[in-house]
C-alpha cells in the first residue's frame, strides 16, 4: 500500500472553530468523509444531553471525529518533519483512518443507551468496519486488509503500540479534541490548553508516544484543564439528571416492550433495539433524530410513567437533587418507603448517583477516567534520554492524582414532593428542604 | 404591570458562548424560556442546512433567541443607567418578552418549508401567542394584555415604534445577535465586530433607535460584518445546493400525496402539514428530528425520486453548479431538454438560482436584505442633535449601497452527468466541464 | 464627601485589551489619571525585564493600574446593585482611588532596584500621596482627608478591612488584573481565568471579601493559573538570568560611586539615588528610560565590568545557568575558587539562585507568594451562612497547598567558561557541561 | 550558498500573543536577532506614540520584525510544500533576513523625527546592513554577497521581484503582521481577517505573488481591515496631536542649537542628529529611552517653549482640535494672528493638519497609503490560468477604491484660549467653542 498513490490533486479544507482548518490531502480519507456511516455522526451529539445543561453544546461527533483526525494529522507530520526514526511511517494511513473513524459506532445518547440495552460502541465501530457498509468499501478499496487493520487500532490489539497510544491513551488525539471542542461549544473556558505547544513536544520513541521534559508544565496545564472540565462539565448534576431521565425513558420502554404493551407509535429501529436483533443496517438507522421522534410521539402515550418520562426529557422538566456525604443504606430505604407512601415510584422516581463508582481519577497511573481499561501513563522524555512517570517530576499532578472527590446526589421529581410533603415524616422533609 | 414584582430571588445565569453570560432577572422571562413551545427551539437549527456546508454551524433557535433577548436587555439596561428619558420605562418586559419568543414560531428548515408550503412562521409565532400554550398561559398570569402586546411588537403593528425597531431594524437585537453566533459557530471570523462598543452608541431618540455620530466607525465595520457574512456563509453554494435538494424532498412528497400515492411511512404531523389542516398542537409537534427520521424513513421508500433526494440529503450526496453570468432563458431550455433526453427530471434535477431576486443589498435605503417589508434605516445623531442618514456621512457605506453582485446558479446532480456526457451535445457538455 | 458631586458629564472610556473598555464616571478618577506622576507608569514596565524572554510583555503599569481600578469598579458596582448591607457605600471613591494608585510608587525594575537599593515602592507611594504632588492635590481638592485614606488603605492600617482586601488579599483585584494582564502580552495561555464568574461569586461579608461556595471551582481555576503564571513565567530562569545582570549593574555603579570613581557619564536622579538622597521630586524622574539610557552610555564605561555588565543586558547577551538539586556549600566555593583561577569575579560572574527562599507557595494559610506579609485566605460562604477556608473544601487545593518546588540555578557567563575550559578541574568541567 | 548547512540543530521557538510562536531553523537567522542592532529594536515602539491614544499600544519594532519573519517563513514554506516552480528556492534565506531585517534602520519615533531632520530609516537599514555591524558580520560570514543582497530587497531593485513583493506589496508580510499585531495590542477588532486563509490562497506565479481567485472575500476582508484600522487607530486625532507636539519640540531644540543656545543637557547622539553628523554608531544609541530621558530634563529648561512642550508630551497634555471641513487660507491668516495677539507663537501653537495630503487610499491602483512609491497591485489567479486585478472582480474593492475622506484638523492648546477667550473676535471663539 502505498498512500503517496492516493493522494487528492488538491488539498481540501474544512472550515473548523476549533482548529481553523481541518486539512484533507488523502483521497481515502476525503472518501470516508463521503460515506453514508460517516454522515450519519451529524445526527448524533457530541456531548448527549449536556445541551440541556450547556445550551451551546449541541456539535456532533462528526465535528470531534473530524477534529480528532486533524490532531492525528499535525501530529503525524511533525514526527515525519522531525524525521524520527522511531515513528513508523508506513502506518501513517491506517492511523489516519483508525483517527477519523474510532466513534462511527456510537449510537444515539451512547452513554445511556449501552449501559440499558447492554451495547457497546466499539463493538459496533468494529462491526461497521469490517461488514457490508460504505466504509468497508472505501477501506478495501484502497487496501484489502485495511479495514481489519483499522479495527485492530481502534480496539487496541494492533501490533503496532504506538498507533494505538496516538488513538488512545492518557494524552491522546481524542482527549485533546473533545477537550478542546467541548470548551468552545459549552462556552466555558477551562478546557483551553496549549494545543500546539504539546504537539511540539510529543516524540515517538521505542513503541511510544513520550513528552519531551521541557513540555511537563504543559502537560501540567491539560491534566488541570481534564479536572476542571470533568467536575464542571462532564459531571453537571442537571446533565445527570437529564441522563437518569433518558435510561428511565429507555428502560420503561424496554419493560413495556417485553410485557406484550401496545404501544401507540413504534419504528422499526426502535424495535430491533428492545429485541436486541439489531443488525449493522439497522443501528445505522438508529439516531437522536430517531429517538427524540419516539419521545415525541410517547408524550400522549397510555403508559403514564412513558409519557411523564419523555415530557420531562422534551420539555426539560428535569429532576431535582440533593446532596449526601456518605451512604447510608438506610436513610436511602426509608426514603424509597416514603416516596411509595405517597404514590410515587422509587424504581422511576428516586435514583441515587455517584458519578464516581468508576476508576476516575482525572490521572492515575494504570487508570483513567471513564475506561474500563487502562491506559499507558504519561512518559517525560529527558535530556538523559531517560523515561520518567510524570508524576514523579511534577508535584502539582503527584498532589492530584488519586484524590476522589465526589458526593452521593439523589435525584428525584419536586412536584409530587411540593404537594404530598405534609405526608412525609418530619426529618425526610427537612432532608428535601420542604416546608409544610 | 410594573414588572418589579415579579423579580426573582435570585438572577439565573445562563453559560452562553457568544455573550459569556446570559441573565435572567424576572420571574415571566424565566418561566417563559421553561415552557415546551420554547423548549422546543432546541430541535430547530439556527441555520437550517448550513451545518452541511460549515459542520460547525449545528447551533439551535433557542441559543440564538437567548441571545437577542440579552442583547435587548443590555440595550434597555444601558437606556435606563443613562436616565434617557425617549425610553419608555414602562415597556421593558414587553419588549424583553418579544426579544425572547420572536423566533417562536420557527417550523423545522424554516425557509424550504415555508416555501414549498406557503406558511409563514410570523404568522406561527403570533398564534402560539395567542392561543392555548405554555406561553400564552405565562404572558396571561403576568398580564392579560401580554400575549397582544408581544404579538403586536414582533407583527410591528406596536403602538411604541422604538419597541419594535430594538426587535427589527437595521441593527436590532436579532442580527446582531446572529451575525455573531454564526460566526463563532461556523468558525469564520468575518461576522465579528465590536458589540460593547455598538452598545455604547446607541440612544433613544425621539421614537426610535439612533446611533451617537461618533459610533460611526463601529457602524460601518458591523456592515461590513453582514456583507461578509451574506457571501460567505448565508449565500455559499453549497449550503443553497442542500436546500434545493430539502425543498425537493418537500415538494416531491406533497405532490405524491396529493395524487394519492401510499407512502410506506408517515407520521400525524407530516400528514397535516402536506393536507394544510396543521393546528398549533401539531405544528409544535413538527420539528427536525422529525423531519429526519422521516427522511430516514423515506430512504427506501417505493418512490425513486423521492428515496432518491433523501439518500442525497442525509448522505450528502448534494448537487454541483455551474455558475452563468446572465439569465439566457434559451440556453437553459436547450438544457431541460438534454437532461430529458438522459432520462432525468428536470423539475427536479435542474434548479436555477439567483440569490438575490429579492431586495438584497447589505445597506440599503428603505430596504433590507431578506426581508420583504422595509426597516428604518440607521440614523446618526450629531453633536448637534440633529440626525443625519448614515449613508451621508459615511463614503463607505455610501460606496457600498446598492452593490448588486450575484450569479445565476444551475444546479445538478453530477452522477449521471457523466454518465450520459456522451450523449449529450457538444456546447452543453462543454458548460458543465464534461470530457469524453 | 458625596462623589456624586463629581460625576463626569459624560463617563470616559479606555479601549483595554484584557477588559474591552475601561469606564471612568468620576472627575477625581479622571484628573488622578491626567497627573504627571501617574502618566510617569507609562515609562515603568509591568513585568520588568521579562520582555527579555517574553518578547510581547512590553506593557506598563499605567495599563495595569488601569485594569486593577476597572475590576475594582466592577466588584463595587456589583455591591452596589446586589444591595448587600455589608458593603459601605460610602467608601467607594477610596477604594478605587488606592486601586489606581496603589503602584504609584514603583521605580524603574522595581524588583531589582529594591533589593539593591532597599528601597520600597509603598513607602514611595505613600509619600507621592502625601507630599507635594499633583496626585496629593487632586485627592485633596475632592476631600482633605482622602490623601491619607487612600495611603492608609495601601498600607493596610484603614480602618474598613473590607476596602483593603479588596486592594490586597489573596484574590484581590490586583493579582486578578495582572493574571490577566500578564498572560495576554506574554502570549500564553495559561493566565486565563474566568473573570466574570468569579466576580459574580464575590461577597461583601461581615467586613470581607469571601466567595459564595458554588464559585468554588472558579476559585481553582484561578489558582491554578497562579500556579502556571508563577512557574511559566514570573520565575522563567531567562527572566531570572536577565534580572541577576540588572541587579549587578546597579550594585557595581554603586560599588564604584562609593569608592568615588568617575564616571564618565552621570544624570543627577541616578545620583541621588546612589548616594540616598533621592527626594520625591528626582525620584519621580526617575524611570526605565532613563536606566536604559544611563546603561547605553555606560556601554564603554572605563570599569570593563560595568561595561560588560551593560552590554549584556542591552545586547541580550545574558548569563546561562545549570541546575543543582540541593544545596552543596562547598560544591559552590569550589567553584567560585576555579571561576577565580581563571580571571573571572565570582562577586558577579557567578550568582545561585532559589527562587523559593521566600514564602512561595501558590495558595498558602497565613501566607502568601511574593509578598513579605501574611494576606488573608480564601473564605467560602456557604447556603448556611458559614464560612469555610477554601482548602477545607476543595481537595485539589488542599493538594497543592504547601508544595514546595524549585532547584537551586547557578548563572554564569558561558564565553569565559568556553574558553577557559581547559583549565578547569574535570568533574567542574562535567557539571557545567563543558568539553574539552 | 546552501542554507540547510545552516539549519540549527534544534528549532528555537518565541512565543508570539499574534503568531502563538515563531520558529527559527536557521542559524543566520538565530545569529541576526542576537545581534545588538536587532536587540536594540526592543528599544523603539511600533507605533510610536499611539500609545498615548491606546495605552496597550507599547509593543516595539522588535516584535514586529519576528512576526514579519514568521508570516514569510510560513508563506515560503507553503511554496515549497506545494512544490510551485515559480518560486525560486535558493532565495529563501535572503528573503527571510530581507523579511527579519526590513525595520532595523527605524529610529525612536521614526516618522517625526524624519520629517525634521529630513533622515530616511530605508537609508539607514542599508548601512546598518552594509556597513561594520554585527549584522552584517553574520551575514557576510554565511555568505560574502549576502549584505548587499538583503539590502537590494529592502531597497525593492533585487533582481528577483518576487522576493521584494513578498517584503513590500499592497499585500506584504509587513502589514499582515502590523495589521494583526496592532490590534492585538490596541485592543481594537478592526484589524483581525483570516490570515491562515490569505496564506494559504497566495501563489507564486511568474514573478509576483498572486490570489488564487477563490480567496477573494478574504482579500477583501483584509482590505477592510486596513481601512478601519487606519480611521481607527493610525490617523486617530489624539495620536496625530501627541506626533505634532513630538516634532514641535524636535524642531524647537534643532532651532535653539542651531542658534547657539546653550542646553542644560544635553547627550552625544543627540547632538549629532541636529548637526546632521550621526555616523552609524551613534544612530544606533539613538533609541526612544534615550529621546524620552532628554525631555525629561528638558523638562525645567530654561527656553520656556521647550520646557512647555516637553511638559505637555511627557504628562499628556496634548493639543486640542477643532475640525474643518475645507480649506481656507483666509481663515487660517486669521486664526495665526489672533493667536500671536493673546502672545501665542503660531509656529508652534498652532498646526494644520491634513493626515491625507499624500497619496492615501486604502486600496488605489498604483499607489498605496503611506507610501511614497507605487506598490504593485492585487492580482487574481482564475481556474483559467488568466491574472484580473482585484477591483475589476470584487465590487466592494471597486467601491472603495478611490475614497477620499479627511477633514482638515486645527490643533492648538486649549488652556491659553480659555484664559484669553475675552479678547479673540466672536467669530474665532465660535469656532473654538469658547464661552465668555
Amino acid at each position: 500500500m502505498n498512500p503517496r498513490h492516493h493522494s487528492l490533486a488538491e488539498e481540501k479544507v474544512f472550515k473548523d472553530p476549533v482548529h481553523k482548518y481541518i486539512y484533507v490531502q488523502d483521497e481515502t480519507i476525503w472518501n470516508l468523509i463521503n460515506t453514508r456511516e460517516f454522515q450519519r455522526l451529524r445526527r448524533i451529539r457530541q456531548l448527549g444531553t449536556s445541551y440541556l445543561t450547556f445550551h451551546g453544546a449541541e456539535h456532533s461527533r462528526f465535528s470531534h471525529s473530524l477534529g480528532v483526525y486533524e490532531i492525528t494529522r499535525k501530529i503525524i507530520s511533525q514526527f515525519e518533519r522531525g524525521g524520527y526514526t522511531d515513528w513508523p511511517r508506513e502506518e501513517r494511513l491506517v492511523t489516519l483512518c483508525a483517527a477519523l473513524l474510532h466513534d462511527v459506532g456510537h449510537g444515539p445518547f451512547s452513554h445511556s443507551i449501552e449501559q440499558v440495552f447492554d451495547t457497546d460502541h466499539e463493538e459496533w465501530t468494529c462491526r461497521i468496519l469490517l461488514e457490508n457498509t460504505e466504509i468497508n468499501q472505501v477501506l478495501r478499496e484502497c487496501d484489502p486488509s485495511l479495514p481489519e487493520r483499522v479495527a485492530a487500532v481502534i480496539c487496541k490489539t494492533y501490533n503496532q503500540p504506538i498507533v494505538v497510544s496516538l488513538i488512545s491513551s492518557q494524552m491522546d488525539a481524542d482527549r485533546m479534541d473533545y477537550l478542546l471542542r467541548d470548551a468552545y461549544y459549552t462556552g466555558v473556558n477551562y478546557g483551553t490548553f496549549d494545543l500546539e505547544r504539546i504537539l511540539r513536544v510529543l516524540r515517538p520513541y521505542q513503541g511510544r508516544i513520550v513528552v519531551k521534559e521541557s513540555g511537563m508544565h504543559a502537560v501540567e496545564d491539560y491534566l488541570m484543564s481534564r479536572y476542571q472540565m470533568y467536575w464542571q462539565v462532564y459531571f453537571h448534576p442537571v446533565t445527570r439528571s437529564s441522563e437518569i431521565i433518558l435510561r428511565q425513558i429507555f428502560r420503561r420502554a424496554r419493560e413495556l416492550y417485553g410485557g406484550g404493551y401496545a404501544f401507540s407509535w413504534m419504528i422499526e429501529p426502535l424495535r430491533h433495539l428492545m429485541e436486541g436483533t439489531l443488525d449493522v443496517e439497522n443501528y445505522l438507522l438508529l439516531d437522536e433524530a430517531m429517538a427524540q421522534t419516539a419521545f415525541t410521539q410517547w408524550l400522549k402515550e397510555e403508559d403514564s410513567l412513558l409519557a411523564e418520562l419523555c415530557t420531562r426529557f422534551l420539555n426539560r422538566k428535569l429532576y431535582k437533587y440533593i446532596t449526601m456525604d456518605n451512604a447510608d443504606e438506610k436513610l436511602w430505604q426509608e426514603i424509597r418507603e416514603q416516596f411509595q407512601s405517597i404514590g410515587l415510584n422509587p424504581d422511576y422516581h428516586l435514583e441515587i448517583d455517584f458519578p464516581y463508582d468508576m476508576p476516575y481519577d482525572v490521572y492515575r497511573l494504570g487508570h483513567d477516567f471513564m475506561d474500563k481499561d487502562e491506559r499507558p501513563p504519561i512518559l517525560l522524555l529527558g535530556q538523559d534520554d531517560r523515561l520518567s512517570e510524570i508524576s514523579r517530576k511534577s508535584d502539582i499532578i503527584r498532589s492530584i492524582t488519586g484524590i476522589h472527590q465526589g458526593k452521593y446526589h439523589l435525584y428525584y421529581p419536586e412536584e409530587p414532593l411540593l404537594e404530598s410533603a405534609h405526608l412525609l415524616s418530619p426529618h425526610i422533609r427537612e432532608r428535601f428542604g420542604l416546608l409544610l
